[in-house]
């Protein structure tokens, strides 16, 4: 055995509960759950490298499934403007000045704090992804589902009113399609790296390329990954080129199946989504993203009441602030909560299933990671709650932890991350990679991507510009 | 000079904006802020204690401006239940076997989660608060507001209906005024304790008894904290008893001054909101309580909107979750943007200064803390940015740390706090508390209580009863 973690509360997710362990243990070998139970069970002496985990709860590493983290550069960059402005006007003339070295460092910021506080998967999704899951996932350690995105029209849309239809460059579609492809062959035997298909939107490629996508999903079993009714920009061109909207199209071409998660979906009806339900579409909700630049709350409540399989993403960092699942937990109960006026909405123990064994069966890789079960792949995290901001936890009546680690915790408290069986972060700090070096290789990169931006930046004038003027900011 | 704090980013809340200085540095003598402004221009030679606060903020300390920290011992008892079952069948059976101590050890627990997340004043509202400032705040060093509780009825009130009025007892009400008075006698001297009489809510107190409250004020130059339109409850009471609204009977009694703190507020209208505006009343709203507990989201960017005064509290942890000012500020924000589906609500800048100078105005010390300039009271935090989850961060074209303080940080930055110029947290750890041995101490305590309400708890049967025996708890 390589690794033992004893003196520990196991959250297992084992079956459809929480699957709680008091005084449990893990054992690890190969990178593979050799032993999820009670730790009197477990010899831990057998083990080489024992972890004692006393004030800690144990359970199946995050699943951040949906981000962007290349943009992780501009933290802090748009928030607080109005929707209509907030991509065209405050991220994209900034956006434009991230050039090749600064989205990999992004990228490496965003994905080290989703693993600090307890990410062990995470799916980015973005052009040329196959550079960042060399250039950061795999020297960082961390589970990655590489979603390449494939579209087919220009970036500088600035000319087009928003119902003058996009139009469609097939080559630049094909390009993508075929970097994707080569992703799959590259890694079909890394367990490390899942590829998808990222089809941007509906609005952003034609149907032949989506079907030729899905042709391809079909042919070898692999999946795709789409932002799927994402808001208004979207609905007004699906409903100029096809007269329908967005879920209308897919089921109509009989794309609505189980080869696809969905991200986002608050611009469907709730009649639509109980159809992609029906038809086994998996979905990802982003909660802190979808309210910071729009103010409206992803239905991954309703989604999960229907019955959906639902994972939870942190998607951006310019306007929600950054990649920590945890937060995003608590964010996604309180905003479900106050979206139904029900303080029943997305409760603690639903949420942590979302973050866990639901990011995975979105993701489909739940044959290998989402729960502590003997056989599946070592992707374990511990967190400590003997802390000023999570104590008392007790385990009868009920074990408060559950609701603590989702209420309370803020990210902070995770202690230990394993990928695969092997530590990635150690009570507290990363193993092998340099934290310091990584913030100030982006302090760095920021301030010459805001210089040179100034300029675009003002001309583009949102409303952050009179708020920067105005001593606000 | 005893202190200098240099190489720092200030945010000094100066003036009605944020008041940001690059490089800056703040020199503190005999506890008063005797420098602030360029670190150029102090020099720092002459401080007894330098604090090098490179790659971080540097604030006024954090106003939690509403708390029932005794409640603390009970956190993750008592959430994701229907409104009607919070408090009288999941808080109730557990807050019934909270003894004499207890109380005191949830509350230290709670202050110290409040000052390690940067809160420098904790307004405590309670029974018998004397006993929490001398056994919990006065020893921690932390500015305190002490709102002792007064209320004429009974504490059991299950033979009750909703409609049925209950009965006041006036010996009750005026042993807790007389409580009230003698803070008031005690911290007459003393800076850090500044006492506020708290009839509970209009339908806790008769009006004579409320006119007697006011009447000190008047007299004395005090202030009242009041729970004002808080829900159902209040509302059949006030309509039972008064055939109209609490700010209707507030008003008509006119009580409606610059005197009063008024806390939620969420069961009035907007109109009425507006009226306490113009009367000067002030408000402090509780996001992630009043969300975790009715699914409501308070109006404190709606009050803010209209020119008043607001602060910003934790109320209680069994709920919530707990008492982070920084992560509440991301709530409270988060919240406001759902609820008014529109991303500009609650800017980052306006939750800053709601949560330092607006907490300060609420709670009626803003002559002393709230803000750093010359000749204040030195109440300061340090916040380290230059981490993972909070960088990049560029001073040019805009502060993007005014923003990633509110939605990216944790509250786990924060470093260094000073209240009245004594470091009370340095580094991160308490310079004079055990943190570990409280977090032991609420673990063994809260493990007793829980045992002992175990009966009270099922026969009160609410949903979490069920929740526990199906696994998920």
């Amino acid at each position: 055995m390589d690794t033992a973690i004893v003196n520990t509360t196991l959250v297992t997710m084992r079956g459809d509960r929480l699957g709680v362990v008091d005084d449990g243990a893990v054992g690890v070998t190969d990178g593979e759950l050799t032993y999820v139970g009670p730790g009197d069970d477990l010899d831990e002496t057998a083990a080489d490298d024992v972890v004692d985990a006393a004030g800690c709860v144990t359970l199946p590493g995050f699943v951040n499934a949906h981000t962007h983290m290349r943009h992780t550069l501009l933290r802090g960059g748009a928030q607080d403007v109005p929707e209509i402005e907030w991509m065209n006007r405050a991220l994209g003339p900034l956006a434009s000045h991230v050039e090749g070295e600064d989205a990999v460092v992004g990228a490496r910021l965003g994905a080290m704090e989703a693993v600090r506080s307890g990410a062990t998967t995470v799916c980015e999704y973005g052009d040329e992804v196959g550079r960042l899951v060399e250039e950061v996932y795999r020297p960082l350690g961390v589970r990655t589902v590489a979603t390449e995105t494939i579209n087919e029209v220009p970036d500088d849309r600035s000319d087009l009113g928003p119902r003058d239809l996009y139009p469609f460059d097939r080559e630049q579609g094909e390009a993508a399609l075929a970097r994707a492809d080569a992703l799959f062959e590259e890694y079909a035997d890394v367990d490390l790296v899942t590829p998808m298909y990222g089809p941007q939107a509906l609005d952003m490629v034609s149907l032949d390329l989506l079907h030729d996508v899905f042709e391809r999903c079909r042919e070898h079993d692999r999946d795709v990954h789409m932002h799927v009714a994402q808001g208004e920009r979207e609905r007004l061109q699906i409903d100029e080129r096809y007269d329908a909207t967005t879920v209308e199209v897919l089921d109509e071409e009989g794309l609505l199946s189980e080869r696809l998660l969905a991200a986002h979906l608050h611009g469907a009806t709730e009649a639509e989504r109980a159809r992609l339900v029906e038809r086994g579409v998996r979905m990802v909700g982003n909660p802190s993203s979808i309210c910071g630049i729009d103010g409206i709350v992803p239905p991954i409540d309703e989604y999960r009441k229907h019955g959906g399989v639902v994972g939870i993403g942190t998607d951006q960092a310019p306007g929600p602030g950054g990649h920590n699942v945890l937060r995003e937990l608590r964010t996604a109960s309180m905003l479900s909560k106050a979206d139904a006026g029900d303080p029943t909405a997305l409760p603690a123990w639903a949420a942590l299933r979302v973050a866990t064994v639901g990011g995975a069966r979105a993701l489909g890789i739940d044959d290998r990671v989402g729960t502590l079960e003997v056989g599946k792949r070592a992707d374990v995290v511990t967190v400590e709650v003997d802390t000023l901001g999570t104590a008392p936890n007790v385990s009868r009546p009920f074990h408060t932890v559950v609701p603590n680690l989702v209420y309370a915790s803020t990210g902070a408290e995770v202690r230990d991350v394993f990928v695969d069986g092997e530590a990635v972060v150690r009570d507290g700090s990363f193993v092998d990679a340099d934290a310091d070096a990584v913030v100030a290789e982006a302090n760095e990169r920021a301030a010459r991507v805001f210089e040179a931006a100034e300029s675009d930046w003002r001309d583009a004038d949102s409303e952050l510009v009179d708020r920067a003027d105005e001593g606000w900011l």
